[in-house]
């Protein structure tokens, strides 16, 4: 297809220079398709992720110059000659079914959508992926990206039939035309992460008996039942490590699910910084009672989490705990607060270090531990219908309650990162036509 | 309950004295009911398990003489005053109906069956629980031992309604008469301990995909299905670590599941020693055609493993792999093996070394792990039906197709556990009466 009129030669980026802490704002040439499944994106806004830290302060073992950012939301202006009606039967449908024109949110990685990785819904490791804003591939802090497999890749938010949603025909309607971008921008990465912590941990066999009230393992044998599970045994208990925007995510979303299935539940949500406690709590009180159940729900700090979990489950620790920092310390928590036969998920992004258990720890806890990067674009069902649901908590910028602090210029790109590297603001969006 | 008449003032016990590696066969007081919950068993059979070898070694920081073993099968010779109709209502059902002269087994460790962790099937971990044959608990390798919380402990082997099985009324009937003594010892130990490590590789949430054919995250979510999983997808690559006893409890436990539910899967089996590689091929050979379906199954050194799970799934590697051993080069390549997304199952006794792995290499490849003991008395149901089913495998002695290499008398024991310490034997059994 043709290429919008209006594509401009050259563009405005913002570009990491090795060898860390140097962010600079750029003119670039806009990229160009590159392979007939290519699709280039105009990028309306594009987010700062806390993942970005890692390359920012040289932790990526990065040498070269390259665009930043992998959470862009924006409008399709150019197509590869793989997109149309021609396209073959089998492929992803969007190669059949997306236009210029079209509104569309990208995930964090590439993912072609039609290997046997993808196939299975483990779409953040699919052999021909990238992660956006790497050496691999130009990342979205730019107006214009090129997205590679980007039939596998888009959810394309013009297009209701493709979301594969169980909203209702009034909330996808409201979905097509009532959320703002810079709500729909969290597709791309933390709310997804944040479902994918939930569904893991609410979905462990190890969880299962809580969830069932049939004692292990009957919940896969057909035998009948020696043990009575009592209502108080099935109390659920669950540990939130880190309240950055993913650990937000997760809260509201493990909140959902467990209100949605009716689960009796006592959730503490950990962090040491007071002022992301405080969003947490504000976030929690302006969820609707539909959306946070008739649980508990706690922020605090390390000390005062470790004191409350003792108290709540006379010292037996968490059914599961969510690990959302990735760091030895955050993960040697998760161990400390989880019960035996309990279950850890870890989302977060972890480093070099080696985990800082011994065998013997995990073999006498029963520990089960789930590692690993929220395969995004399959999530993107579950977290969309999350998003248009929960809009009193998703749909602001800036106020207490919202995980979104400001939308800013892309000059103001070196200072708000560095702001950001030093925890003194929360997510920042950049409106790259601003 | 008033003792049986024929009790003796000492008895013959298998000892392990400090520092290590000091069996000795001595005469020791018969044990007497110390709490009103205790049973005395007359111990028929007590089996060598390769995890005696830990404190044998001296490797347990353990410095006081007790009686060594955890597996044991015996007739019940005498009841604490818990026992009898009197029992209340919602104890342990075996309270009420256990009697003196019911032939039982007792899983490794002891657990009460009416506390929280207990209920919910989680019984090697239950509070008031011991291992036998530790400093904490005198060990079953002796011609008496006292069970203590015996109405959450035992398996009543003589009383068909408290199994909980799902066996016909035919292989019921066999259950009750025709099973050698031998054979159902390895209820105390090995033969859950390798269901529970099949039953956890074949339940995990990531491997969940391949058995429903919906897609991560369809599974847990009931929007429509946006990729289409192919039966190519669908093929389960399983590794296990280890052709010891459990190993090969775990073998046979895995084929039985997949034949029974009809899956397609391939099997590797691992161990560097060759005579175990050619038991675990006589025990697949063995098995009748209905209980291995009709996939794949090889025994295969380490080097030869990773070139035929690289074959088999074109570089990917296994959806779950099951790691029997407990040691740092066992984990290690059970992530060497497992795909992205995969599951490893670790039901091997780890000691002090520290976890194997950077946080990094666990988040690149999305790895699961479920590690810890197995909850023997919450496995019998399975186990125990599996028993039954399988007596072509599990019922000799001597062939190279058992699972027990021999039963000897006590007085070998010094001789016997430096034969099994240097791998000159295999499973041996002690007849305490011999």
């Amino acid at each position: 297809m043709a290429p919008s009129n209006s594509m401009p030669e050259t563009m405005t980026a913002i570009r990491w220079h090795p060898p860390s802490f140097d962010i600079r704002v750029e003119s670039v040439p806009v990229p160009k398709i590159e392979h007939p499944d290519d699709a280039i994106v105009k990028v309306t806004l594009a987010a700062l992720c806390g993942s970005d830290l890692h390359v920012y302060r040289g932790h990526g073992g990065v040498d070269k110059v390259h665009t930043s950012g992998h959470e862009f939301i924006g409008e399709v202006v150019e197509l590869g000659a793989s997109y149309g009606s021609h396209s073959p039967k089998g492929r992803p449908e969007l190669y059949a079914t997306l236009k210029v024109g079209d509104k569309v949110v990208s995930p964090f990685t590439v993912n072609c959508g039609e290997c046997s990785v993808c196939r299975m819904g483990y779409t953040c490791r699919c052999p021909s992926g990238s992660l956006f804003g790497s050496v691999a591939l130009e990342g979205g802090q730019a107006q214009y990206v090129r997205v590679p497999k980007a039939g596998g890749t888009l959810f394309n938010l013009s297009d209701p039939k493709s979301w594969h949603s169980t909203l209702s025909p009034d909330m996808k309607e409201k979905a097509l035309s009532g959320i703002a971008d810079s709500s729909l921008l969290m597709l791309a990465d933390i709310l997804p992460t944040g479902v994918f912590a939930a569904v893991q941990a609410l979905n462990h066999p190890k969880v299962l008996p809580a969830l069932s009230g049939r004692p292990w393992p009957t919940s896969f044998f057909s035998g009948d039942v020696s043990a009575t599970v009592l209502p108080e045994d099935r109390l659920l208990t669950f540990a939130i490590i880190g309240l950055g925007p993913v650990g937000l995510c997760a809260s509201v979303s493990l909140l959902d699910m467990l209100s949605t299935q009716q689960l009796p539940f006592q959730i503490v949500a950990i962090d040491p910084v007071e002022s992301r406690r405080e969003k947490a709590m504000a976030v929690y009180k302006k969820i609707d009672q539909a959306g946070k159940g008739s649980g508990k729900f706690e922020a605090l700090s390390i000390d005062d989490a470790k004191n409350i979990v003792a108290t709540w489950t006379g010292g037996v620790g968490c059914t599961a705990v969510l690990e959302v920092v990735g760091n030895p310390s955050a993960i040697s928590l998760a161990y400390d607060l989880v019960r035996p036969f309990g279950a850890i998920v870890s989302v977060g992004v972890h480093g070099e270090p080696q985990m800082p258990f011994t065998g013997r720890q995990l073999y006498n806890k029963n520990v089960s531990f789930d590692f690993g990067r929220c395969p995004a674009r399959a999530m993107f069902p579950m977290a969309f219908d999350l998003l248009v649901k929960r809009q009193d908590v998703f749909g602001e910028v800036g106020g207490l309650h919202s995980l979104v602090d400001r939308i800013v210029a892309p000059k103001e790109a070196p200072e708000i990162y560095e702001a950001f590297d030093q925890s003194k603001i929360g997510k920042a969006i950049f409106d790259m036509w601003k």
